[in-house]
């Protein structure tokens, strides 16, 4: 089956099993998803029959497929009923991703329907990845590993972690990042990732990334804070592994001389969770349990304080990656999903450890039917520039 | 009057004025306009009396202000009952820029209340610059100003637009630049800008920016294409000039050897409408008219199907700019706004000639008693490399 069949099979999966049941999506990251590509406009799928795509902008477009090309939401009700498409009597919205304004208007177009909410559909969809989105994210995951290989080459003795990060930042762009990166939610703002050096990791930021980082303006307050990377301290690179609609997510750490003997004994309790979770994340298991073990691991080592943040310390480990850095399922003590085949994870076992920085690996892995298999596979030990 | 309370008036002069109403902000952007910084929370501004802000994360914060710390803004209407503040008859909240399932979330807090919408009173609101965002905004012009300076310097023979979009990237970043494009809207993606080279300059994309470019992934159908420039094509460079909360926006042509007599005729004519505006526009003509002032030179010179665009055209020619790169009023047909002193506007009038590229001029303005005042100083003629 073509690769865009499939995915809209996978959300009929998810939808109610009615016949007059729709969805209609309008969020940049489900259009794409749906489609395979991104314009303006709207993705109709009904319970049954072929999908539509409504394309405000451009409204120049080489595609032969069931296009309309529409000026507002509005002449979506009369072209369904021109090309004889059943009358929804339940039609699903992205209530979480689209403003108010829009959803009050979608509804008032299809006032006779009632309303669903499609954002949970499209996430669940969207939580399990095919083949080919798999094959998408590997690649990036080759790429993202080619350039955290060279990231030695960047540094210059007296650099801050700012002037770090723009040498990283041409290194991705150059091997053919995107420059983007997605994340789901409207607070969410980051640039092309993350490069936190000593005391900055203890700073908090308002977004929910794992670690924060003052930044270095009030405006976007979260990163690294140009401050010069000190002997002993340690510099974790997060950043971007957008190669094209999709991105895989990995930390590493590199530090100048040695690091103190807590910070190795943290950064080693990091590798020994990934290790266990590995092994221990089959399907079926409740993805709670993973951040259960996780824990238990971290108390035995004594190492609560520092764990995922100190002054301020977030509650989960991981989460899912795809399109949007950001998807299901949470690696948190709350979650209530099961963990499947073909999931993909980011998993993210952090420290911050005062005086010195953070440490501790991230790495994005699919869910197979042996355990997890990791697909940013640079080195996981402290590196020293 | 501080800076704060200077743009707290501005919202309530924006307000309906009564004792009652209260606004409650929860947007990225107008919790950085009303606080000068951005957290994860709301911002309760009351037709009276001192504003509180409701931070969710982070909960350590450096500050003496009114501020609550919350995990959920299901614990605003206590704290504000605890507080004597006056139960709001009327509550504005953002119902474009908030979420459908949010905004319902906030209608339920708040649910003696009536709902108005508060998205018009920050944009008209932010319409309008103070004396210090002005002088934000100029310092970005010179930063930007300063980096098309280094343009040439970043050209090598045989280069492709996105391999140069690389290089100026980085010249951006190690000049201060933030990194990030903050543009109002869901649906608007961007990385640091565009740069579009000969026909890639008609491809139309889907976003509101008023040049395409099919980019090189189709998640993210805009800007270079990694195509080689070529001698007598155009080089458009329309790069990010956000170097603290505010941006600037500018545009320049570059070109190896000349360009043909048609597209050097666009470009004068570009340079020719901004010279004309620059003096036709003061305080309390209709925006409008700019637009129709534009049109009429395009006509005189015979350029109108080039305009704005060749196989698609858009139907504006300049953009409030401010925290966000499309920010009040639209310089169209359809404008109601009348200009007002200490509006920043970006006026682009462009033309895409076939087989040549995009040509044009863009300044960032800020409209005085006088006219317009140029903040975006590079020369406007065609550079050479």
């Amino acid at each position: 089956m073509p690769e865009i069949s499939l995915r809209i099979e996978k959300v009929r999966s998810n939808m109610p099993r009615l016949e007059s049941f729709a969805i209609l999506i309008g969020y940049n990251t489900n259009i794409y998803y749906t489609t395979g590509r991104y314009f303006r406009g709207y993705v109709y799928i009904p319970g049954e029959g072929e999908p539509l795509w409504f394309v405000i902008k451009p409204q120049i477009f080489e595609r032969e497929h069931n296009i309309h090309f529409i000026r507002k939401p509005e002449e979506i009700p009369g072209i369904l009923c021109e090309l004889n498409y059943l009358k929804p009597n339940l039609i699903a919205l992205e209530e979480n991703e689209l403003s108010y304004s829009e959803i009050i208007r979608l509804r008032n177009i299809f006032k006779d329907s009632e309303i669903a909410d499609g954002s949970g559909i499209m996430k669940r969809t969207r939580m399990t990845k095919t083949e080919w989105e798999i094959s998408e994210m590997k690649e990036d995951g080759m790429h993202q590993t080619k350039v955290y290989g060279k990231v030695k080459d960047c540094y210059r003795p007296g650099m801050s972690d700012l002037e770090l990060q723009i040498e990283i930042e041409r290194k991705l762009r150059l091997e053919g990042s995107l420059g983007v990166s997605r994340v789901a939610g409207n607070f969410m703002e980051i640039n092309m990732g993350s490069v936190i050096s000593g005391d900055n990791a203890d700073n908090p930021a308002p977004y929910e990334f794992t670690m924060g980082g003052a930044g270095v303006d009030p405006s976007l307050p979260v990163g690294s804070d140009n401050s010069v990377i000190l002997e002993g301290k340690t510099v974790m690179i997060d950043m971007n592994g957008a190669f094209n609609g999709y991105q895989t997510d990995m930390t590493r750490v590199w530090a100048i001389g040695q690091v103190d003997s807590l910070a190795q004994k943290a950064h080693d309790c990091s590798i020994r969770i990934l290790r266990h979770l590995e092994k221990f994340s089959l399907p079926g298991i409740h993805v709670k349990s993973m951040y259960e073990e996780a824990l238990k691991i971290v108390d035995e080592e004594g190492l609560r304080e520092y764990f995922m943040g100190h002054r301020s310390q977030v509650g989960f480990i991981g989460h899912g990656v795809g399109i949007e850095l950001n998807e299901l399922p949470v690696v948190m003590a709350k979650s209530r999903d099961i963990l499947q085949e073909n999931m993909t994870l980011a998993l993210e076992p952090k420290f911050v450890i005062p005086k010195v920085g953070a440490v501790g690996v991230e790495n994005t892995y699919v869910v197979t039917a042996e355990g997890l298999e990791n697909i940013t596979s640079f080195p996981e030990e402290i590196q020293y520039f």
